[in-house]
């Protein structure tokens, strides 16, 4: 496996298995002065940990954070920041029985051809736990973005077809429910219809979303590496999910350019005011790959939890047709503490962004060194 | 700039505006041994070229291609391929009041704030050209999976609203319609739809549907660089794609996962087939990241045209407001022209994690350094 | 920082500041497959450990490391390994007054202007102790390369002027004192000239040469990433490499044409044996950048160790002028501690390439995909 | 192959053989509104185009360079920039009897393992011609260093034993011999060597030294790709360069720590003065990796030229011995010609770790984006 690293200036390099001795990262790039300590990014662990409500799996985990280095009285030394969680609760009892059959919609069966053979105790690198690295990293991600006045806020917009129109938004209700919806009412029936899942041992998917405020226009490095296109990569590298959209996405697709379009126009604060901005955002705020000064909005569809106790065909790693039921501590909905992760890889990826941004004109670099 | 690479082993890397002397690629890390010559890449281009049909610019390029590098008797080198496409109809005087207003949906507006001024003639290295040295790479890459049994087909699944699902597929009437899309009868709808918006001097977009077969198990790096990540940047990173899914994509999102999980079974050919397959194909042909021996399926969300010749509000260059009407030669959809480039876009990414894949356990170095 | 990466396949990320909380190193891209344990990588750890001669530091430090993932039943699973040496004995208190001055012939002056301050205990990030990471994953790569048959080994060849030509070699006796020179009597000379330098509280440097046996033919990556560039890149990468060369190097440059040319002749086996030698090896075992098939040979300039208790001047964080003695355990030559750091990073460097190797052709491919 | 480019941000790729349709580069992350023009460029390639003197090859090229992207009314745009300098005088009868035997101290024989086969004429890829991509881009890196303040500077320091000592060096002098020696004295004692050498169909190399000025303090990423290291590899890349070192280099190994430390004191401008300078610079500019605000100083050593016309025993491509004499257009010693290449790879790593550099700081990151 490589693959584990991810950006170019601010690179995020994730390890750890979900029953070994523990998860981390390494976040190589981060500009020194910061300010960080373990509780900031405690914080953003504590909002994927499991045992958070009854729609998430009873494995306990106090997933706690230690700085191991980049940090000195309290501010990024400019070094790499390496983040390291234990792992506690590594009951690799429940998982015997998954040694020698393939898990339907699980990566046993290609990570067994891969490499050759697999660590079978949960998941191994293939676990939910992998992304504990992520939303470390979206932590310092986002602290630095917030620096800068840029803000990254993730959602439940649905939970299997029970969806949330933007007109219903209402934000300030995202945490007061535990599935992260913006509309309490809402996340009261999605609740109910997992609940129902539950005691049929089956399990769902949703939608969601994030949205970005505050970005500089111009974030985004065309050709291969437009901001849409890293970040497609980084929310589609996020397990379970099988579709990332910008702005209308999908929608647009069967909308006609008169339309689809955003027209611009100049700020309306009086004569001076030479801001310039756009009347819709169809675009989800971005155009050409770079950002568009508008609200940057992505959503990640994310498919129904794998793991489920209801009998499932399968094969056993010689070969021979048997008979699966996963037992174990399983979500019965992954979509909750999945927007923690995916809110981490966008401010993951927007601040990598930033920073290959900063030499994008002469300008840019003459200001760095004038004075110098 | 950075940006315009693409791939770890078998690494793209474009270049070229659309008015500018030529648009080219190199091709680093291709594998020595391969037969190429330029006839194998130009069929690729001719069928991006425009002018091929009524819905597509009347703008006139032979595109021929020429290798500047990488080739020796017919056959690759091992060293870097240097391709090239001199521009050849540069009527830059249609993009004159383009140089000081902003269009609506294009990257004029990010570009000029990002780099401090651009090329404004016919949309600089943000035109649809640019997808040239995609193609020609995507050439390359799909003789290479040609070679080790790989096959990749993208078709136009969409145009607007007018959508063909698999049961009414007839593939092999891709190539009969000028729009590319798997059933005659519903491309001739299409046709007339777009007729329609041409008369109005609008557009539309549509969705590309993509599919490789004959993937070998466990192609992907977990963790970023899962298949589904890099496929998702690769085709993301084209422009005007809004969305990008796998498998049952955002579908997925309301399903269950009893219904979700494809069942594994042993082949049927009798006791001694030991092969595994799978009873379905939510999945679109990954587990995990990773390719799990079904058929991959992608689809790509194309946002309609962005240059129309209707009137459109939008500010100029000091920030003023005006109206613009964009004239030129533009296709009124270009998702006919973008099939080979989601096409191409889909074997680039498959081809370098074929290549990344070959060091994932010690069998594999050992079978190819044994006997040196 | 960025920076703390090497290796484009077999990827080696170190972290970890002298006095902080440990150091450590995340291995991308190894093959699943190989046999690994602690014991294996404390080996080589043990080789750079303070505290083994009168020659080194008496900060004692036990160096032990901890796999903190990517091994299972005691092999790699492909999955990143994460390696973990806590630090012990961090008498910070040592360091109290280098907090305001720069030491002369260190790092402090440019990473306090680099990142606006500096983590000024024990050198930080630039403490010899970073390269215990380096050596963790050394050890790693030389276990891989000793299962393809090629084997890796660093000496001292000069302390200070006193230095062994080849003809004197008696790799016998490396291991037998503590200088790891080939040659008792002169380790014995090099011991007194130490000792009185010690007594002046003074230091010196020397050369480490490495050899690797073993290697196939076409190991590295033209046009950068030949072999010597990056075995360049990797060896001056140590702290207090002031210079590298490859075979006779510097020597080179003053020699001619028909003498500096090594000679092909078959080998002598037999009519039957097709096999291809150099009848010399002043190239030391590269031709345009690859391995030609001759012993890899490469030697390191060390500068002497910078810390030292005599007095220098400097100047302090504010501007002004002083005088400075450094005090604190260090060693008076780090020559005998950096020969496994040059071992390793050469290891790795070599690993990595051969890794990339493997899709130098389309027959390797085709070997390693053929069957599945 | 891979490793056709380098660089993190200001990425440079190459491509091109000796005896193909051309060579050519390019240049990806340049920021945008740097001046370029093609007269810019061909400055830099004159410097090394062959049939300058009478110790060049007869090889007649014009090497006439031409932009096919990334500038746009005289100014870069920051899209990649594309250069193209066509092949002209490809006598390939002159190699023809090369193609069945290996030319000792030449790629040959590796370059066949490799890939299987090789394209022999002319050396193809391994070709001095290569450098043309290296030296192009090393004219726009310089231009950009100039806007900056920093200058690079290479020149002869020794041809064969006839070295010239700092004492002893009249920059002025440098551009008026036709070997770059900056002593005209020495040069006519050197060229004296070659032509006797040239009369035995012989051949020789040398020492070339590069410096930088105006370096702002910090440049330079550690830990592995620290300035020295980079341009380590860097210059050890370019074919022919045995060895590299930076300041004193391997005299280092045999000075003593006191001698060596270079001492930190105040500028004596007045009191007002806070500059900090170093009274000697045995470090050549570097200290832990990163820029120290003294002349960066290296030396690259240069073997003799491989292709010579004595007869030399080798072995054809089926293993047979055989005798050899190398025909053709060759330099007696590449020395001066090569003189630009490694002030190109100088400037171009001097410029990637000055745009790396400017995010090392967040004060860096608020300068850039504060205003906007």
């Amino acid at each position: 496996m490589s693959g584990s690293s991810f950006g170019t200036i601010f690179r995020v390099t994730t390890w750890g298995e979900s029953h070994g001795p523990g998860i981390g990262v390494v976040i190589d790039g981060c500009p020194a002065g910061l300010s960080l300590c373990e509780e900031d990014i405690q914080k953003y662990l504590d909002r994927r940990k499991p045992g958070q409500s009854k729609y998430t799996t009873r494995r306990t985990e106090s997933d706690t954070v230690e700085i191991l280095s980049g940090v000195f009285e309290g501010k990024t030394t400019g070094t790499p920041i390496s983040l390291l969680v234990r792992n506690q609760d590594q009951r690799s009892r429940d998982y015997g029985n998954i040694a020698v059959l393939f898990r339907p919609g699980h990566a046993d069966y290609p990570f067994t051809e891969k490499y050759g053979f697999r660590d079978y105790r949960g998941g191994g690198r293939s676990s939910g736990r992998e992304t504990i690295g992520r939303v470390a990293a979206g932590a310092v991600a986002s602290l630095l973005l917030k620096e800068l006045g840029i803000t990254v806020l993730a959602y439940t917009k649905a939970i299997g077809s029970f969806s949330i129109s933007p007109a219903d938004y209402r934000m300030s209700e995202i945490y007061e429910n535990s599935l992260y919806m913006p509309n309490n009412a809402v996340a009261e029936q999605a609740g109910e219809y997992i609940s129902s899942l539950m005691s049929e041992t089956d399990s769902c998917g949703g939608i969601i979303e994030c949205i970005a405020k505050g970005l500089p226009v111009g974030l985004g490095e065309p050709v291969f590496d437009k901001l849409d296109a890293l970040l497609a990569q980084a929310v589609m590298s996020v397990g379970a999910v099988k579709g990332v959209e910008i702005g209308d996405g999908f929608a647009a697709a069967s909308s006609v350019g008169s339309k689809n379009n955003d027209a611009f126009r100049r700020g309306g604060n009086g004569d001076t005011d030479r801001s310039i901005c756009k009347m819709t955002n169809h675009s989800g705020g971005t155009l050409g790959g770079m950002s568009d000064g508008a609200d940057l909005i992505l959503r990640a569809a994310i498919k129904p939890t794998s793991s489920i106790a209801k009998i499932q065909q399968t094969v056993d790693i010689h070969g021979e047709n048997a008979d699966i039921t996963v037992h174990g501590r399983h979500d019965p909905v992954i979509v909750p503490r999945a927007v923690v992760v995916v809110e981490s890889m966008t401010a993951i990826t927007l601040t990598d962004l930033l920073l290959r941004n900063m030499s994008s004109k002469l300008d840019h670099v003459r200001k760095v060194y004038s004075g110098q």
